[in-house]
């Protein structure tokens, strides 16, 4: 028994036994809703091995189980061999979510107590937990017979986790009123208004992309996130940002103390992170001057909703700041616009030094490939760090879409077939996601074709007029199209929202198949990354980020159109030129030549001819 | 004072003085929210001398309002005008809806009464009524100062209307289920097991289409639309039909008796249309037998709901009739396709003669074109009416989406710029629904461009392959972007569901630029109708029915594809062809040889040498 997660699992359910819990769950998560996760809040790769970013765990004495995505089939039945723990299959037709399984697995069991880490789990999934055992016949009053019990335990891991990192303290910096083009005053003046629309006298913001946009500042609590683990509480009278143990006393950095003391200077009280529960409960008593709290539920955890909830002054709605923070600011836009130029920079280097190196001979592993992109990013002048972890993929590793290129003994590249890169950077001032497909000798036919017609799909939605008020969903299928009709399609939505300096993914708006009403404006960023894979042989997929634009009005309406802000050429010599209409070869050479002009004079002389190469009209 | 409408307003007026009514609320509906309204129920045209298809009134002592949307503000305004009546804009983001309204209207006084009819009143909008009086601070109880009352008169408009028209009572007819591929008693169990499904004894039917679906029966009781006023009730024991007034007493229709007599021996007991209250009054009472009533509020109107909701039996939700209905059956389909060879003869015969008519220099209006249709469609072995009424439109006529052809004086064709008919029919074994634009002379530029890019539109959508689970408003945008690559676009949906031999518009699936999330299933029929509207130019639209089909399975997943059911060439004289890919030319042609070789032996010699030029690929 030295597979550790084995014990791991044993120690849990010696503790669960002793405190008379049939249920545990862990779920993939941080008490903020993040996507991704600081080290603390790994909670499941600690207890099961399993590393994929979306994944919820539930033990009970005489079973262990994962539920995850079709995105970590693949990875989830490597990861949890010989732990025992099983495979429960997410977003299929046949799909039992955990409050349907525990109620079914419980089904003859009296009483059910389920213990959660309340910090860690979402509102939505207790209510679903509550309704599920309702369902089932199951009452929460502890005295019937068939009750059913769910146990907060904030912190639940700390019990079992030796060790267990503490909330990450990484340096806190401003961004100065230049970069971001608006400042702290102004946005959180905005704030206040938009709450007291809906008679509301304060509001807690618990998502860390939202607190970040509000008061200007930036950290790197979470790898690629330039967040800062906090709340923020605005009311009327004051502004409270709850964060780290002890501000003031736990940092001998300088530039973070010097953020902290420009905050109280501008009158916001920099508190202790774990104040945020007492002073909510101050504010919400009698006399303590808040009416209503503003909050979205979609990022307030199971233990804060509790707490609030009994005070009858909680008003639960839809954020405002997600919306705002996707309309980019014209600063914002001209920085976004300078990242990319420098990323350009770096992809063309990166391309031109591949390329030289696959004609060479030299050996290159999918690693090196990363590495090197990497430090080419990393020479940019306003390069603070990426984006996301870089996946360089060649053959059929490319055909995962979220692969993770391997840290040992990654494969090496061959003079053939397809090769994909999928990076990003975060710069002083933006943030840059970017696919990449480039062929590296001979391509099969069926490379080349679905290299062109996953192109087609992308310049398709690229080169898309809409008139305003038309949603994500509604031209999902224009990048679509081309693949649907040779019956081939990709799994995974067409664009996400893209921060300025901050998450690589952000809403309110997408690019995908599903119903989201929310409209594109001008000024939201968001991927066009259209793909396509197929099991041990290649993957495809070509990423730009595209700015929403105004494109004039008419007697049909006002317009909107797309501006590529991603600059670096999609390779010419692998596309089957037949299945391009003049349309699409027109938007390729326009945009070629924009790469260009653009990147040409920034670039070493070599490099430049190489690209003037790369970018002429076909 | 010599309008009419003058006069009933007044009348009403001081009806409403003597029973104390602040307003009263006549609606465009029936009991059965019917889209389509027979005699009886055109209380709206009856007092303001409005006939478009959707419109509300309101009369208060001082103000008369007449509500409706985008599609009517012409003709509501022509129609209006002398009646002192005023417009209110629906689907406008200026729109104040009539709960708003009434709320505002009346806000500085004390208590409100507001009559209306409440079998033509829909659940929601007396609920949408009663919030709008609740967030303006009205109480309910009549003891408050500031009360608000609704008061359900139904049949209110009998109180006023002289001679208002009695229920319809047409010839009643039964469907061979080798018509309609299947028997009423198979829909009947098929329906006590989904009503089953949800805890439920019972269902009250009260949607039109559903029921003549359901019982395989068909009337004339509204015009274009073959169904009959009645309400079904199916029980677990029985089967109760409220029809007509007297069903055996008052028809000397040898037919109908007939209808009813064979229902009666399958053990469908035929009942008063009036016993329909009476009938759930006694179910739904204590030993009544009924324990639980499904019916789908969407159908439902405001008297039938207060009657039941009281009983605390009443379980409300999406009916299931609809989604089967939609789904047609392999001899529904084998109809719809034989429906559609008589309709695409009697189309072609009609474009012929029009061509002929237009080159010899016949004076022909827009009113005679129709005629000519109507009589080439009843010439049809198996035609039995039109399915709407024809909109026979030349130039500026034809930008009116819906415009209505005048009965005396209508415009005349001249041998210049286009003419739109969209027409259809109703055969014993389907129905169709066909748009067709086409020259008659010399075409503008814009003319010519704007016929090729709504014919790409609607080739576009037709060739679409798509996989399962794709809803209608996320492939939308296939039949748009040609028109949005160029900055043009349409006000209406692109495509609505059809029924068999049944409503021209059903649902529940559509494709629209809307968020509705029904799946297209194989064996659906929808319309594609792409369009272009240019106010005093020229309007343009090319309509097919589409039935949604199979089209294989894959590593990617399963596949849909358009079979087009409607059969009538597109004049490609006007085309540029240069804006066509090749794609589309050899949709286009390949489409005309399936139109040529199908309806080419059905025509005379000379209609079918000219229809095998005017198919010739182009």
């Amino acid at each position: 028994m030295d597979n550790p997660y084995i014990e791991r699992v044993e120690a849990l359910r010696g503790m669960m036994r002793r405190r008379g819990w049939d249920a545990v769950i862990l779920t993939g998560s941080d008490p903020h809703a993040s996507e991704y996760l600081a080290p603390r809040w790994k909670q499941v790769e600690w207890l099961s091995g399993f590393t994929g970013e979306a994944g919820d765990l539930v033990i009970t004495a005489d079973h262990a189980g994962l539920w995850t995505d079709t995105r970590y089939f693949i990875q989830a039945v490597a990861q949890l061999r010989g732990t025992g723990i099983e495979l429960h299959k997410m977003r299929v037709p046949e799909q039992v979510p955990i409050p349907e399984w525990l109620a079914e697995h419980f089904a003859r069991k009296d009483g059910v107590v389920v213990a959660v880490d309340g910090l860690c789990q979402s509102v939505d999934a207790v209510q679903a937990l509550e309704s599920a055992f309702a369902a089932a016949g199951r009452s929460d009053d502890p005295e019937s017979d068939y009750f059913y019990r769910i146990v907060d335990v904030p912190d639940l891991p700390d019990l079992l986790w030796a060790g267990r990192p503490a909330i990450p303290h990484t340096p806190v910096t401003l961004m100065p009123p230049e970069v971001a083009g608006e400042t702290r005053r102004k946005r959180l003046e905005w704030l206040r208004r938009a709450v007291a629309e809906q008679l509301c006298d304060a509001v807690l913001v618990c998502a860390l992309d939202e607190i970040a946009w509000l008061l200007n500042v930036r950290g790197s609590d979470i790898d690629y996130n330039p967040m800062v683990i906090s709340y923020l509480l605005v009311r009327e009278d004051r502004i409270d940002w709850f964060v780290r143990k002890d501000p003031f006393g736990d940092s001998d950095d300088p530039e973070t103390l010097d953020t902290f003391a420009a905050l109280e200077d501008e009158g916001i009280r920099v508190l202790p992170y774990d104040d945020v529960q007492l002073a909510l409960n101050d504010g919400l008593s009698e006399g303590g001057g808040i009416n209503r709290l503003f909050t979205d539920p979609s990022s307030l955890n199971w233990s804060l909703y509790s707490l609030l909830s009994g005070s009858g002054r909680l008003c639960l709605g839809d954020s405002p700041v997600q919306l705002r923070k996707a309309v980019k600011n014209p600063v914002e836009i001209e920085g976004m616009r300078r990242a990319h130029r420098q990323d350009g920079v770096a992809m063309e280097l990166f391309l031109y030094w591949l390329e030289r190196m696959v004609l060479g001979d030299k050996i290159i592993t999918e690693r090196t490939a990363a590495t090197r992109l990497g430090a080419l990013r990393a020479a940019c002048p306003d390069y603070l760090g990426d984006s996301f972890e870089t996946i360089s993929a060649y053959g059929p590793g490319a055909a995962l879409p979220h692969y993770v290129t391997p840290v040992k003994d990654a494969p090496e590249l061959e003079a053939r077939g397809l090769y994909l890169c999928d990076s990003g950077g975060q710069y002083t001032c933006g943030t840059t996601d970017i696919t990449r497909t480039v062929p590296l000798g001979p391509c099969t036919a069926l490379e080349r074709e679905d290299y062109t017609l996953v192109l087609k799909g992308h310049i398709d939605l690229a080169m898309a007029t809409f008139p305003e008020g038309t949603a994500g969903c509604q031209i999902d299928a224009l990048a679509r199209n081309p693949l649907w009709r040779v019956k081939r399609n990709f799994g995974h939505g067409t664009g996400h929202g893209v921060g300025f300096r901050l998450g690589v993914h952000e809403g309110p708006q997408d690019i995908r198949q599903n119903f989201n009403r929310q409209p594109l404006l001008p000024g939201m960023i968001t991927s066009d990354e259209p793909g396509i894979y197929r099991e041990g042989l290649h993957g495809v997929r070509h990423e730009n980020l595209l700015l929403c634009v105004e494109a004039g009005r008419n007697d049909f309406g006002r317009w909107l159109a797309f501006e590529p802000l991603t600059l670096c050429h999609f390779e010419t010599s692998v596309l089957v030129r037949e299945l391009l209409t003049q349309d699409e070869i027109e938007w390729l050479n326009a945009y070629h030549e924009r790469v260009y002009r653009t990147l040409g004079p920034e670039l070493p002389a070599d490099a430049a001819r190489w690209l003037r190469e790369k970018t002429a009209a076909i």
